[in-house]
This record gives C-alpha cells, structure tokens and sequence, in this order.
C-alpha cells in the first residue's frame, strides 16, 4: 500500500430540488477538492445541476456525477430491489445527463460516485457493484470511480482498468473487516473533531485505521468524504482542511488521465 | 428553395415505460430513416433508452433525442408555462441522458426534435425556440435540430449555425401562413393515404403546399413525420416508403457534419 | 353586503417533502385558524400530511385540503393547459388522500383551497371553477371552498350550494374589477406593514378596497392569506392577528355545517 | 377452519396510467366479484380510477384499494427498505384518494390489497403487516382486509378486529408451511387449468391444499386471485368461474358489516 501525500476532499452537492433548498453547496466550495452532483434521481433538478456545474467550474472543484435511486421521497436512501441490469441503466442516464451540463460549460466530467443506497449496495454486492463499473466505462471510462474504500465498487473498477478513489470516513468507525460500523450500533460516530482528524492523518499516512475490534486495519485513502449538512458541516469542513495541510498533505482530486 | 431528391422518414421510439408497452417500434424500424427517442419526462425510461438505441443501431436507423416537458401523466401533451431557462436545462438534460446510451452503444447521436406540447410551443414563441437551439448547440452542435417546417423552432436553430431539418406531415393541412390546420378544425387531417403521399411528394419536388385557403405556399421538405402507434401506423409507413421510392425520391437522413 | 365582524387567517402548510424542510409550520400555527395542506402533487408527502393534521388539531387549526398541478419541480405554481375533467379528477384525489389523514387522527376536513397556478387558472377560467367545485361537492360538500374574492372559483362554489370563503390578501394592490394587480408590475405589493393591514381591516369593516385606479371596489372578506415562508412571515402574521384583534375584529374559520 | 360454501374472485383493475393501456378491465369485470384498483403509486392515475370505479359500479362488483410502493416505473414489484411508519402513511394516502372517487360515485370502498412487493413483504414481516392493517383500521374500519392465506398481514387485520379475506391462488402451489413456492423455483406454476381448478375446489370445500413436500396443509380460501394480463387471462377467468357454479360453490364478495 502506498502511502499518498496527497488527498482529495469531497463532498454532495446540488441536492436542492425546485422550490427545496437543501445545503450550503456556495460556503463549502471554498474547503473541497471535487464535488458528487445530484443527477435528478435521488435529488437535484436540471437546472440546479447547470447551476451547480458553473459554481464548481468557478472554483476549480473537480466534477463528479452522483447517480441515486429512483427515490425522490426518500432520496436515494432506502434501498431497493434493483437488478443489475436495471442498475446499469439508471447510471448511463444519470451520468450522461449531467455530462451534459459539464460539456455546456466547457468542463470536464472528472468522476461518478453512487448516492446512498446504491452506494452501499454496491459497497458488497459484486453484481451491482459491477453494472456501476461498466456504466462509467462505457459513457466515460477516464472518469474516476469514487466508492468506499476496499469495496466491490472499488475491485470491480480496477478490474475494468478504471481509476478508483477509495473513499475513507472522517467521522466514522471501522470495523475489523475494513467495512464501517453500522449507524444502528453504539460508537458508530467520531464526534470529536481532533479523534476524527487524527483518524484520518493516520489513515492517509499510514495506511491504518484502528478497527472497534482494536486492531489496526490496513486502508488507503484517496478521497475523504465531506458532509455538506448540518449544523458543523462548515466547521468541520475548515477544521478538517486546515488540519491536513498543517500535516502536510496537499489536497487535490486525482487528476484524470485523459478526460 | 431547393428540391432535394431524397427525404427523411422520422417517427417517435421508444415510448414505453416500465410495465407499459406502447408503439409498434421493432416492426416500424424497417420503414424509417431516423428516429425520436423519449428520454424518460413525458415517455421513456433508461431501460427502455437502452434498448431502443441498440434496435435503431442494428437497423441503421438515425438516433435523435426526443425531449419533452416533464409530465409523464400527459404525455407531455399539455402546454407548461415554462421559461426559456427551464426549458434550456431540461433540454441540455435530456440530450444528455440520451447521448450515453449511444456512446455506450457505439453510436452517434444524430439529430435532436422536442416531443409534444413543447414541439409546438418552439414553432411558434422564439424565445423558447432559441433557449431549445442553444441547448443543442452547447451539448451537440454537430446535431441536426427537427422542428416544424419554417418555424421559429428552424430559425433559432439556423441563427445558431446548427443543421436543421425542416419537418412536414403528409396526413395534414396547412394553412397559408403555413403552419398546421388545428386539430379542433375539420379537414385538419388527411385521411386519404393517396392524397397524403401526393401531398408530401409535391412538397419535396415543388417545395410547395397547397393551403386551405387554395393557394400554394412554398415550404421546404426535409424530413417526414411518421406516426408510430394507431391502427394503420404500419400500413402508412410502409406504403409512403413505397410510393416515395417509386417517385425517384431517395430515403435517408441528413448526414451530419462531423459528429 | 355584509360586514363581517370575524375574520379568517389562512396558511398555507405542510409543504415540506422527504429530506426537504420548508416553511414555519409549528411557528406559523398560534397565529393562523385555518390550514391548507399540500397533498403531494406539488409539495408534500404522505408523512408530512399526516404530521401536518396532528399539529394543526393540536393547535384547534381548521384543516384545509390544498390540491395542486401535478408539477413538484414547479411547486405547483406553472400554468398547464389540463383539461376540466383532469382537474375535477386530480382535485377529487387529493381532498381524498388529505381526508383519509384527517379521518384517521379523528378531526375533520374544514375546506379546500386550491394551490398556485391552479388556484389561479380557476379565477378567472369557469370551467376549471366548475370542475375543482364540482370535485369539492362530490367529495365532502360541507367543506367550504376558498377561493380569490369574486372569482369565477367563488362563483361556481355557491351555484353548487356550497359554503365559500373570499380570500383577500393585506399584502397585494387591486384593480378596479376586483382582481389582484399582476406581480409583473410596479406596485403590485404592499410592503409597509401598516399600511397592509389598514387595507385589510377595511375590506373586512366597510366591504371596500382602493383600486390601483383610485376608486373603491366592493370586496368580501372571509378569509386572509397569510404568508408562510419569507424572511418576514412570522413577524407580519403576528402584527396582522394584534391588529386585528385592537379593531375588535374575531380570529375564526367559517363554521361547517355539518361536517 | 369452516368450510364456505361461497369464495370471492378478485382481479387488479385500473393499472393504466395515462396514455398506457395495460389489462382488460372491461372484459373481465363480467367474471369477477371484487376488483383491487391501483392508487396512482405504482400504477393508475386519477382519471383511471375514476373511470375503473365507474366500471364496477356499472357491474356491480366490490370495489378494493390496491396500494403500492411509490415505484411507478417498477411497477411497484421491487422491494423497498420502507419503515412501518412509512407504509403506514402512504397506505392512508393511497386508500383515501381512492375512496373519494368512490364516494363521489355513490359507492362504498370494499377492501383493501397491497399491491406487488409490498403485499409479498406484508405477508411476513409482522411490523409492516402491522402498519398496513392500522391505516385500514383508522381509515375504514368496516373494509376487509385481503392478504396472503394465514399470512402476518391477515394475522395483524384479526387482531385489530378486521374482517380480513384470505387469499388463495388457483395457479400457484405451496410449500409445507403454508406459503408460496417461489417464482425462482420450478414447479411453481400449475399450468393446467383443471389441476388450477382442482386445487382451488378442494381448497374451498376442504380447507387444504397438498404441499410440494407431498403433504395436505390446511388453508381458507376466502378469495381467489385471478390475473388480470397474459394471453389466458380472459379465457381462465371465465374457466375458474364456470368449474366453480359447477360444484356449486357460490361466487360473492364477502359482506362488509356496516359500511
């Protein structure tokens, strides 16, 4: 495992709808590396992703397609018995349909990350995690596959010869199999800004993260994945950036061999 | 005007969704030159994009997208009090979602021609007609933009240095301004297939029309509008194909620039 | 005419959807005593609805269905062209779904108020007016219909024997036949609070209101509008309710017959 | 177990949506009792279920509320991970929009069906099964309550003081312990009508039915599904209706109490 002195920061953007504002996308801009767009599935409308394409290109945040579940009323979070096929299908759309806008623009569509339930689903499932690789291999195979780091998602891109970018957690615990605690169980969540800082210099520098079981776990960290809601999201997202440069580590979206 | 010798048959695909089947599209395929894809807001799902794109390619048959307005349960038949903005961005979104199954597929998009109710508010309201050519000159300006025959919908597209395709209906009558009799007139169609295909052959060889009101008006024919569900939707295709071809009139779509 | 010694405070409500929050809804309800709930055409769900009811008969809150146009990216507020008897049918399933939630926490539907574009295609459009009356008598016809003062809306409820409620607004100028300035010109809005309410208390005590013309136009009082998002809103509803109250001037819904 | 000398025959109507025609409503209310009619969820829309309440009124046939997941283009077939309150809220939702349409035509609501997945999850997971059974308990207490034969859904209509009507299928077979041999599974079809018909008789007049294991299982035929699209819908319809006069087995709805 190599140990990368550089990480990107990202975080969902784009996730109002019509009349609904939902996050702070202009405040966070200035702390992130690269930007997961709402594709209109899950969240996000056409014209909040032309809106939130313009403001990524004004601050030079790399630009990714974050395609979701069918599930507006329960945005994408609820997991849903998808076949492959069909899995495959919802993320060509997704992914053309905000290609789209970057092109309008002038931009570069610089990577695809799943929303919520898919992206879990894909965390485990091979064939799902499969359909996803293929649909960004086949509408943009230079585009980086964003998945959780160790995941089917992420050996499912490698095996197509897409870039990956394993996504690690802040503020979130991990277990001895590298996958993270579930919400439903007691210390699932970092709540101290140092702890979760410190977890994730450890992991960038090291490799390692300390497991609940209390063992070290190996992990690599490419990417680290910034809330955009809530009332700390800013905070933490300062706190987080100014840490890791006092580190060190520079901070930067992979670049895209190609686009 | 010039009298092309050869002429586009275009008919609207893919229009079923989910559980629901519509249009004869497999036995239509041999009958046409280009065809109007549904993008999933008044027809159309992602699974069903897919599979249409892959019918249209083994047939050879031209691939355009066909965007509505966002109300399934019409079918995206009823106008919208829409601006020009939203209906840039749905326009952009649309295309988008279209073009990564061709890309997907291998294919090339062709052509762009809005469905419905937004057809026929971009013949005639320039700013929506200009906000629909600036969609497809941002995503795709080698595509060719189909909109009603010397519309506002054509000289939005031509001010932009897009191709167009001026599009005629051989079932229906025009008026001296030349634009369609309104359905809610009689002698709004022509029921009579003979009548029908001399209609559209004179169109092509004379570039003229001949109104309601019993004078000609020129008017220039591209491509011909060919109905895809209805009893005899199969019959017509085929016999306006015959007749053309028997006139000498060559059947093809435009050849795009250099997409 | 007569001169109403009550008058109604009316809110729109419950117009949240999914992860999305909008509005003060349990700030707004101490100053409101009548509530129109939106029925997930165009704003909220069946989870808001039911979480709507139960804090508007907490607080003794008359509860309104408030159907819209099937447009969630729209908010309901875009002009369709749909046809009456799609309108009697949507507004027939909306008070519906509304009812049901109201019946199952025990309290009862009070009135119908229709929403945006739809509320304001039936003022001026009679047989829209007659189609969303009609739906409001088929369903529960005690509920009482609220509509523009003096619209065709207004008109067609009584034709049926309804109960109707006359909506002014503090915060909009009229014109001489009785209609609201249009937002699209100058003047439209009234933003001096004082003055807002002054215009109020005097269509409910004299049955007049100055026209943008300069002349005084007959107009009933029932209910008010009441503004439920905006910087303002609860500020103004506060202000209007004390106002009223120093005139002497009763805060309630109409009663229902029997409902 | 007693043994009725009477069953119902019960058959999804109004599953068109729009412009989509799906099924034969119109041919096949003739042969049935009582009809499950969509909520516009996963399929239907206002207009069709106003036109499919007419139709049964027409025919004299009990009229049900099908509700389903929100999953239009999966036509509510695919399992969603919904909480109990969830489905509580949008099985409310989806009964009262039907039952306006119903009491807007002079008739009364029957019963209530889940639809698809959501009728499969209900049959064994008691906390759904739950909250489907409250939302009829709290919106129409005298419906009856269809679910899946000795299913946790009739389990949880029983013990709120629901009358509930067990649901046998004549062309499907069961396993040791009651439930349904998997559509995966070969043998989970019976493909002859007489064999179909058999099973249902004897299910009838004995309460049993021969498992796969080889073994009788007892069960209560309250009401046979019949499918309402495939080739021999119309055709088994009519069989199943015939065979049943034939043994003398009365074709009825059961009474609602006190609607």
């Amino acid at each position: 495992m190599n140990k990368p002195l550089s990480v990107d920061l990202n975080c969902d953007l784009g996730e109002s709808f019509g009349a609904y504002r939902l996050g702070n996308d202009a405040q966070l801009l200035p702390y992130i590396t690269s930007a997961n767009i709402a594709c209109g599935f899950h969240a996000g409308d056409p014209s909040v992703m032309r809106k939130t394409v313009q403001l990524c290109m004004k601050h030079n945040v790399a630009i990714g397609a974050h395609p979701g579940l069918p599930d507006l009323v329960g945005f994408g979070r609820r997991e849903m018995a998808v076949t492959p096929e069909e899995v495959y299908d919802m993320v060509v759309y997704q992914i053309g349909a905000l290609q789209a806008f970057v092109q309008a623009e002038g931009g570069t569509l610089h990577h695809v990350k799943p929303h919520g339930a898919l992206y879990n689903m894909a965390a485990g499932n091979i064939n799902l995690a499969e359909a996803i690789a293929e649909a960004v291999y086949k509408v943009k195979p230079e585009a980086v596959l964003y998945g959780l780091a160790g995941s089917e998602l992420i050996k499912a891109g490698i095996r197509l010869g897409l870039q990956t970018a394993n996504e690690v957690f802040a503020d979130r615990t991990y277990q001895q199999d590298g996958t993270l605690t579930s919400r439903r169980l007691p210390n699932a969540l970092i709540s101290d800004h140092e702890e979760a800082v410190q977890q994730v210099v450890r992991m960038i520098k090291e490799g390692k993260v300390m497991s609940q079981q209390g063992q070290d776990v190996g992990i690599q960290a490419d990417t680290i994945c910034i809330h955009g809601d809530g009332l700390h999201a800013l905070e933490f997202a300062s706190h987080i950036r100014a840490a890791l440069l006092n580190e060190g580590i520079s901070l930067m979206a992979k670049e895209v061999k190609n686009g």
